[in-house]
């Protein structure tokens, strides 16, 4: 029979010992300490782009986009920003991505009279040159709800309208998971995405259920990392401070 | 025998009867426009929380906190900041949360001298008072990986070091998911976050196996909704502009 | 100062203590027991529907069953068996259902000559009308592998070829997780779906990418709780042993 | 402008070469199909292993097993059965495993005078050698719904008692997903089990909160693939076709 004596001296022989290693095993908090990988080091600048992604556009250079068509990029750069011009064409990144972390920011017209709904500050960003962000002016503009701006369009509407008025300029924090294929095609797994609009979140690790489409059902096509595509839809929206980081 | 011409006949056939209807149905591209429920708008100061928030410090106001022994918060509040006080307690909301998006700046002491590793710029997020975001300036500090700025306290190191130095004001935007239990006190799913450190992701979707533990491996054990504590550890870490939205 | 040998008196003077009251809690393994709810008592009779399913099939009544069409199903019910007859339509159930786990038997026809591909021993188990798992008999029988049996009809091919001979029964034990969708009609979680086939893993939490096509890509529409289908494909193809729990 | 008469005959132009071709691409089922890779052939003889199981007990040879001492296994193997010898020690496969899928057959003795609660038929099934699937004779016999049989031991109560009586044999079919840990260590996703009892689904996609514990709470310690262990806890079960196929 061990009685509570003889447990108690038994721990009382161990504990020199103990005292002598350091600590006991159990009791040692450096058993959970993890040194290694050490994270590599990012600069954040303010307003600026982190220092370990890539730029797609700093206010100047457009050399990382070409036209949807090929060639070059057909919209105007100007006062730091980055202008659709209507009657273009859309302008997609030289570098194909899946996943990443996206910032864009991006300003509606403050002319707003005659532009109403869909036809107000419109323009999309594309994850894989498929699957739209919508921007929209949804200042003050009534529109359907998955079809304003924070939408994944005619897919998931935002949880909340976080629009700021039309000049002044918005952001996108977006994390975008590329969906998965098999071999053979099949859907293995969706793509998610999530979008802080102004900081605030708008999407929250929503599903897709496919590429996006103007009429009918999404549905989905295997395909892999492909363009960011902005688009242009006649009206003059500007973007600045893009950078991607892929996960 | 159906030619291809007489197929086409049906389709004109048809055309006039749409044109007064309206479209075919099945390429109607209000088919999949969504029009209600209609997303809450929610104003996006620059620099403050929205207008949707609970706003937990807004410089001056602390009333949404207590002493974790319950009474007055023990830390100073000054010049828009609310900074630890060495040797108090920590503090937590009076309110009570689950599922968030939480804001949070801080800054750490511009003095570093004589202070290394876990003794510089120490402080933590709890949420839900049980599960630790750590703050830590780990500008040009070495500790362990999983226990610098963004870790998850000795469970999850994070993508990158996204720190700031000594004496600047950092952000952590943070969308939080409560870990679920069954009515047996179960674990059906584990919680879960994501964080931006300065912008940057530093936390993807990452799923914590327990309550923080300073010393042994963590386990859950049931519980609810629960305060946002922050920890005093020793540094006079200072917090500003702390804003919390339900999800 | 505390020693060793104070501490250990300290646990022995505890120690009666705890004796009465029991035992530590901290040590008490009835800590972690939990007795309620109670779970409910399913009778499990060897070859027959556990006591807690909805019998769908069990050899003789099909009054659970309608035609596609509607009225009385057009199949024939002899030796124990429900039997396709071809050229008539499929059949549906009077129930609808959302998340279940469904046991199928299936038999296709001993002859085979004359028939090839998916036109030997065709059939299928469509889970809310719309998804369909693969009933053909694709033993030494080749098609295309996102068309044999125990696929996802053109969306996933099963693990395994686990296919018994012609003549033989066969055994479906499905676990189904119904989609999801938005009020707005978005998908937020697609359908899933595991299966054994005889036994083995032929789908593992498989997720489907819409409504079964047989032509273009399957996307999703919304829609609640639907019958089973099974469908009428030219073969003599034989059911027996069906049932169904609602999850 | 372009009217619907002109649209058509843009459509039959191209007709003929579509028709001498086949099929209009967008309308032919053959691009869905996919014919490679062809998926293995498993034979399912009835009541025995599939031919690509690894056959861990075929009710004579125990080779795949050894003491959890190291050494010959100490239960008995005797009319197709391998029963624990109380007081002996439990058994592991000499193999290690992950992601599983796992049959195992067992019976508890038909004598139960005496023995109530966790004493009557008690035995387990370890995957990983620390996560338990509980063995028990729960055949009207109360004990913490937590603990009786097909219960993630202490964890997770099954969503029935699929029981049958002391005396049958009952199976386990069990899909397992082994936890992930990050190389720091961290848990990257939880274990995942389902399991059918009987046939009936017990555990359906059950996230584990770690390492099964007596007393106090689970967690989890990084590990890699690990034998599957039988536990020997005083009562006289008995094991019968035993199979596992990695996932």
């Amino acid at each position: 029979m061990i009685t509570p004596v003889l447990i108690a001296a038994a721990v009382l022989v161990a504990a020199p010992a103990l005292a002598q290693a350091g600590v006991d095993p159990a009791h040692d908090p450096a058993k959970t300490e993890v040194w290694t990988p050490v994270p590599a080091t990012v600069a954040t600048p303010l307003g600026k782009a982190p220092s370990d992604a890539i730029v797609l556009f700093d206010g100047k250079d457009v050399s990382a986009w070409e036209s949807e068509q090929g060639g070059r990029v057909p919209w105007r750069v100007a006062d730091g920003a980055l202008t659709v011009v209507p009657g273009s064409k859309g302008i997609r990144t030289r570098q194909r991505f899946c996943d990443v972390q996206l910032h864009v920011e991006w300003r509606t017209p403050v002319e707003t009279k005659g532009f109403e709904g869909q036809d107000r500050g419109n323009s999309g960003i594309f994850l894989q040159e498929r699957y739209e962000l919508q921007v929209l002016d949804s200042y003050n503009n009534s529109t359907y709800a998955n079809g304003q701006a924070a939408s994944l369009y005619k897919q998931a509407m935002p949880l909340v309208n976080a629009s700021r008025a039309p000049g002044e300029w918005q952001a996108y924090d977006i994390i975008w998971k590329a969906p998965r294929f098999s071999p053979g095609g099949g859907l293995t797994s969706p793509a998610r995405i999530t979008v802080l609009h102004n900081g605030v979140l708008a999407q929250d690790d929503t599903v897709l259920a496919g590429k996006t489409e103007y009429i009918g059902a999404p549905s989905y096509a295997p395909h892999g990392c492909a363009p960011i595509y902005l688009q242009e839809h006649d009206s003059k929206v500007s973007y600045r401070n893009i950078w991607v980081r892929e996960l």
